[in-house]
């Protein structure tokens, strides 16, 4: 998506060790028009999928992913990573490991927002090692709902996440942005 | 608002202590059509405001400022609670007492994204205590950014809100429902 490829160019940064600084418009201050078209295309490329609710992370996953649902005309799930006082005893939760923060984060979703049938799409701003959208996919098993396909706006080849996630999820995955190569300060995106 | 009014008397629940369980459509799962209107409410109300920015503090009160900000045609900042590694040294901290967790959150925001004479209006999911609004509040006093209103989707007047922000705040407070009492299991709405 050539909006947000140029914004990148513009306003990101490479922060060394696969980090990419874009939180003027992505992940602290958030581009509101930039992430509505954002979501019309991760909405249009799953726009045959049958999907019954749009599933992501909190905290940076939520504007992607309920722009996604507002194109898809849909509700959004964000899963919780420290569980509220709202949220019952039993619930789905798994773990990912964070490479940013260096532990393990929580995942959790409520049974009362996730049945079985449905059929999911899971949205995230990043794909990078494919972690937490991995553990989000394992929530959607166990809920005996059906994950159908995976969208995220910016995907960073070089950490795996495509490969680690197409080995346990046969669903397609649709990234807007590409980006193949972090080393020596550059930011190479892959011809799209 | 009486689509989020009859939505709360169909699925909320009162579970004592003044919480207001709405994770269906609110703050786990979230209605994107519905959280949207609220946004076009929020918007028209803040229309003549003159607002360059929508502030809000992760993680539910994401989702009502983006559809705010989308309505606006500005961008949304959200205040981190844990500072991300793409943050720089120098930021903006105020804390807030969490009535919830019973312990003080940081909220942070970059001094990259917010300005001084920037016109800031701040929007969240609920009004209760206001501690949370009034964080941010004195987040956008200390940029030297122009406080210009302060919107929410759900006002529980009987936390006291409302007359502590009056008190450090002197701009519009606009919420799109008004609960005024939630004793002894009830749900009492204001005549709006």
């Amino acid at each position: 998506m050539q909006e947000i490829r140029d914004r990148i160019v513009r306003e990101g940064s490479n922060l060394g060790r696969g980090i990419l600084k874009v939180d003027s418009f992505i992940n602290h201050q958030v581009d509101a028009n930039l992430m509505m078209n954002a979501g019309r295309e991760l909405g249009r490329r799953f726009a045959d999928a049958g999907v019954d609710k749009v599933l992501t992370a909190e905290i940076s996953g939520i504007a992607p992913a309920l722009t996604t649902a507002l194109t898809l005309n849909v509700p959004v799930i964000y899963a919780r990573k420290t569980k509220p006082i709202t949220m019952p005893e039993s619930i789905y939760r798994e773990q990912a490991p964070s490479h940013t923060k260096g532990h393990f984060v929580d995942l959790m979703v409520s049974p009362e927002v996730l049945h079985a049938q449905e059929r999911v799409l899971i949205v995230d701003d990043f794909l990078a090692t494919g972690q937490t959208i991995a553990a989000l996919g394992r929530i959607v098993q166990r809920s005996g709902a059906i994950l159908v396909g995976i969208g995220t706006v910016i995907e960073k080849t070089f950490e795996g996440g495509r490969a680690f996630l197409t080995a346990y999820f046969d669903v397609p995955i649709e990234s807007l942005v590409i980006i193949t190569n972090m080393s020596d300060g550059r930011i190479v995106f892959a011809d799209q």
